[in-house]
């Protein structure tokens, strides 16, 4: 089986100039078959407050409502993935930018109503086409991808960037050997927020049960380590969450660094 | 040679949902291969608008500065072509959304100062890859390509989207026998714009020279016109200026409607 690494890039990086330079020359230096998907970052929320889109909340959790999915599919879709692009292009990697609405790539439904809250124009992910991402990539395309699906009704949606990153890979699996590697601005997952340095080499299914129940791991990381292990589970080779500096050392050198998921 | 259609469909159309719908419904049902470009329409004018933004002109012509030019990406290259390429989807056209940057498919310079006056962030056509198009084709997609084009330096380019469907014809006429079709909300060129019905049939250059002297034929018509019989003498086969509605009726019934365009 050929290689595949799955990156997924977060929005703090994205949204730091110098540091998603960085990033993208380290990407466009893998030697690879490769694939990106990127977070949204703070863009789409300063530009909603510019045109004076209130953000919608529900017991504390964001709403995309008609308004809200016009903004992030201007910002995800076409500003922060076409810069990628046209990057990666001047840097002689031949990206190419969807969403999952691009050959139909991500499909989705648009998550029911639960316990009285209705999410709005928010995807839960129903199918990847692997087989659109095969064919770009065997056709030399790097396919840059944008934290949108879409319905059987021709409507995007909104879709959590970590999923669309973990989902992706899992369908990948079928015909590439994958590395899910989530790039952010920490070296790992932490002991300690304090300490930077405090860094979790490996976990397991069992560790993670301890941390989490230790308190060490909580919050955003839970999700984000709910995806990593479904994706292990699911057939990805391996699942890496590092310090988005670190890429070509664990990528094209294979050195151990930020925290390594194992089964 | 295999046929192509190349279709631009313009900014009146992108603006009113009713019609696009329809256009896009059209477009689905073509039989044969075909790329379409979008226009841009108002709604770029009113984010800037709601954002704050003034639109900088200089001697009546439209400048693009950074800021406008994000907008361009933000609302072509996002909301109107993601769109676009999620309603195709649901009308089982496997639509695949570019821009210029996205597998380099048509690169530019930044037009140069000229008379002192600096455009900004324009693009004029260099060269178009029609190798990335017909691998996408062959691939069994079709290419939906929003009108920005991109530099050597990564830099994304706003750029007339009749000019990016002329020269993408042009481009596509070595390996395929090229129609191309200027979509808009008239019947034709017209003879008398009070009249909606006065279409000119047919319009060859030395008809053309006379409908400018007698200032028939003036203003935004002619550099679409110019570009349409650019394309004719780069070796398009047939070009084609009509309303929208038409264009089934045109391309699989090959009705002869709206104005024709001969060498």
């Amino acid at each position: 089986m050929e290689e595949l690494v799955v990156i997924k890039v977060g929005g703090n990086i994205i949204d730091n100039e110098e540091a998603l330079k960085s990033f993208l020359t380290s990407f466009s230096a893998i030697n690879k078959h490769k694939i990106l998907i990127h977070g949204g970052g703070k863009i789409a929320t300063e530009i909603s407050k510019g045109l004076g889109i209130e953000a919608q909340m529900v017991d504390g959790r964001r709403i995309t409502d008609a308004e809200t999915l016009k903004i992030v599919t201007m910002v995800y879709g076409g500003l922060i993935n076409k810069n990628i692009v046209a990057s990666l292009q001047s840097k002689k990697c031949n990206a190419i930018g969807l969403t999952g609405a691009d050959g139909g790539v991500v499909l989705a439904n648009k998550r029911p109503i639960k316990n009285g809250i209705d999410y709005g124009f928010v995807g839960d992910i129903k199918e990847v086409k692997s087989s659109v991402l095969t064919t770009l990539i065997n056709a030399g395309f790097t396919p840059i991808i944008a934290p949108l699906s879409v319905d059987e009704n021709g409507s995007l949606l909104n879709t959590n960037a970590d999923t669309m990153a973990s989902e992706i890979a899992c369908a990948m699996s079928k015909q590439y050997k994958v590395s899910l590697v989530y790039c952010f601005e920490l070296q790992g997952v932490l002991r300690d927020f304090e300490d930077k340095n405090s860094v979790i080499n490996e976990i397991n299914p069992d560790t993670y049960s301890q941390l989490k129940g230790e308190g060490i791991i909580s919050k955003g990381m839970i999700p984000k380590l709910d995806n990593a292990f479904d994706a292990i589970n699911k057939g990805v080779n391996a699942v890496v969450i590092a310090h988005a500096d670190n890429l070509l050392a664990i990528i094209n050198e294979q050195k151990k660094l930020g925290t390594v998921l194992k089964k």
